[in-house]
């Protein structure tokens, strides 16, 4: 089998060919971290700049603390509202003048801001990234407009009932953990943030022990590299503002076997009401014989949106590839289970399917459809058998197969897009600290046996199953 | 300047270079059309098979007629649902055993069924698409079945506040026009369904003269053509079902330059109550001085989602480049006058944007934001300012360059993507029978003139203006 090229810390340069592109990269001495994959006949190429911090690593509850809830979230929107040389419309310019493909994003670990770009555009695109994400300066007038922006955000959010869903979801799951809380905050921390406050979470987190900056398509390593370098004021023996404290990045605990602890000020994981017991550590039994919890929210609407489901995996957890093929023959498509018992044969639903999410030191399962109210009831019922069904008897052997194509089918479609490819590069950086190629994780995939695929679904069925239902849940006495 | 590529309707094989790759077109003496554009290096491809059916052909109203409201879609769904060699599960597999994207989508003057797969399954996934276009069953059971599907999908949409806005829309600025009704139908219109009707819709409309197969990518054009042949039967000689009537398709309509009439059975255009005056005719002079028109719908929200707009442009008005710039400046990026004043300058949203949307005999103009209901007085009165003063003032030479700029590069990044070039085929081949390749219509945006450009708003501009808002519009006292 095929092993995963290794990424450590502490090797300067790598090089390897990956199934359609030739993978570099560089570590340099501060810390930061740069990967490109160059893409034959690409004219085009996409860019990210990524933090290694996410809504996890904020201190909750304390509203008046730096990094109070959601000011990850709205540190990403200042980065674009100027810095000492470009101002928030020179930015906006600079992006669309080119018809760049950009934005931002901030997940639970972490932050990225990228552009996807003609080869030409290279250049001027790194420039301006950089520039945001190392010299933006906060303005306090700018702060004030943002705040009404993401509050704006919040509502567009709380006027989605899916997204609502989510959100309860992973607070009812993962209960007390810093992974539990939605990633925006809420709009009393919202209205609560101080722009100082924030602005200390801008200086002590974005260092280069946390910047990992990756592309692919059109890129050249070297000249990515120099640009880099250069804009952030950095030579060999420099490390980047070195006034601040480099905050290590999660996958330098994770590489040097710490165990990852949630961010300070977190109350510790402690089972209260409605919360469920997760812990930091990966791996932890659960209680058997737990009640399924049930979390209702009663919304005007046409549907109900249910999700159940129950802690997942790990990032690292080696049962993820069994995972996969579990989760594409149980809700992966129009042929998996889900969406064959519920909308194909009864017409229940529009929307069936299941899906995982995996962080370095927690994860969830879960299983989704949107449906009437009075019909809530039987498609929760149907969800959960399937689920049983699959933890009872396993897999067929023409199931089997067919997720095996659909995971290689889709995963070489993906991989034509650079975004993808750069995604990818980021993720297994800030991550395992693994990077598979196409061929080697399909080689995992193939090397999952039937028993070890049941074997994950009994895990989550043995597990205490949570039920978030939002919609007009009373409308026909729905309970679960 | 370069012309576009003519594809007239009696030239039976056309082959031309476009910007990336080799186009083919053949027309069948059935009235088939078959267009590919191989892209050199592709490893994939992206299949489409396209119907120029869509719901404005449906005859309205009368609820046990065939073709009632929102058969068009209700068929789409039907055509995954079975044909006498394939059941649904097959089709279902067949698609997802390869990892293939696809899916199918219903327009108010096209339906499109389309996967994307990998060079070694385009054969396989052409033949599906085929068997499911010409040959579905519409079993009996299968339709009770799947009017359930359809229900929940448009209790998602009435969900979801900014679709009902824009359904909203539509249907205000074009009144009674067959494109002012909303795709899907309504609850009604599809409890009330029946089988035999949207067979008879299906038979009477599926036809070689309104079928356009398109595929761009990995893609032998010979191959496809009598692969195509093949599952529909065809000879040179044969007709594809000669018992059918065959629907003569819209673009055969306008080449020769018939004035396009509302399906039958659909009522005149009459300007009624709550209706703008809309004719089937393009260009129609508007009436000066009608009354700006508001459309409230309350709902229960935490933002009002409001849409602004009137009637738009053609997709054969030559002013459709200029109005592209125009759109750019407005309201086409994070730089563009809607998103500076509305969001960065004030804070007022989160997406604030212009659009248009563009058919053979009508279109419409629109500008979208989703605020508090506290503050939609103030974006209402800011959208309307900033069409007047462009319709004043035009826009300045670098937002002249900067838009250019933006179209270029959005153009070239999209025409990277195999399903962009495959749609572009279809779209060109259904509409206006003119094939742009990306330098001849970059040439076309660059000669429209900053007075044509201005022109363009204030021929919106002086249209009475059209306001929806969806959502507690009553909380703040809000009235357009």
């Amino acid at each position: 089998m095929r092993d995963p090229i290794l990424l450590p810390l502490d090797l300067p340069e790598l090089e390897a060919d990956l199934s359609g592109g030739l993978v570099r990269r560089t570590v340099h001495p501060s810390g930061l971290r740069v990967l490109t994959e160059r893409m034959p006949g690409a004219r085009s190429a996409s860019i990210g700049f990524w933090v290694g911090v996410g809504s996890r690593d904020e201190q909750s509850e304390r509203e008046d603390a730096p990094g109070s809830l959601g000011s990850t979230h709205f540190l990403e929107h200042l980065l674009f509202k100027g810095t000492p040389s470009r101002d928030a419309y020179a930015i906006a310019t600079s992006f669309d003048r080119i018809g760049a493909e950009h934005n931002a994003l901030t997940a639970k670990e972490y932050t990225c801001y990228y552009a996807k770009v003609r080869d030409a555009d290279i250049d001027g695109a790194v420039t301006v990234l950089a520039d945001m994400v190392t010299n933006s300066t906060l303005s306090t007038t700018e702060f004030e407009i943002e705040r009404g922006v993401i509050l704006e955000e919040l509502a567009m959010a709380a006027d989605d009932l899916a997204d609502v869903a989510n959100e309860r979801f992973f607070e009812a799951v993962l209960g007390e953990h810093p992974l539990g809380r939605p990633i925006g905050g809420n709009p009393e921390t919202i209205r609560a943030a101080h722009r100082d406050d924030v602005n200390q979470h801008y200086r002590e987190r974005y260092d280069p022990t946390t910047l990992v900056v990756t592309a692919a398509g059109a890129v050249d390593h070297d000249r990515l590299v120099e640009q880099v370098l250069a804009v952030l004021n950095l030579s060999p023996e420099e490390r980047w503002h070195t006034d601040r404290v480099a905050a290590p990045a999660r996958r330098a605990q994770l590489a040097a076997g710490a165990t990852v602890v949630p961010a300070p000020g977190a109350p510790a994981a402690d089972g209260a009401a409605g919360g469920s017991p997760v812990t930091e550590a990966a791996g932890r039994a659960f209680s058997a014989g737990a009640e399924p919890r049930v979390h209702l929210t009663e919304r005007p609407s046409e549907q109900v949106n249910l999700m159940i489901g129950t802690e997942g995996l790990c990032a690292s957890d080696d049962r993820r590839f069994a995972f996969g093929i579990m989760n594409s023959v149980l809700g992966g498509g129009m042929s998996s289970r889900l969406f064959q018992e519920i909308r194909e044969k009864r017409g229940l639903a529009y929307t069936a399917y299941s899906f995982g999410a995996s962080y370095s030191d927690a994860g969830v399962f879960g299983m989704y459809a949107g449906t009437a109210p009075e019909k809530a009831e039987e498609v929760a019922r149907l969800s959960r058998l399937e689920l049983q069904k699959l933890a009872d008897g396993g897999i067929t052997e023409e199931e089997h197969e067919r997720a095996l194509g659909q995971i290689a089918g889709s995963s070489a479609l993906a991989l034509e897009d650079s975004d993808t490819r750069m995604g990818r590069l980021a993720r297994a950086e800030l991550g395992s600290g693994e990077l598979y190629d196409l061929d080697a994780s399909l080689e995992r995939f193939a090397a999952a046996t039937a028993e070890e695929i049941r074997e994950v679904a009994a895990l989550f069925a043995e597990r205490p199953l949570t039920t978030v239902a939002v919609g007009e849940v009373d409308r026909a006495g729905f309970r679960g």
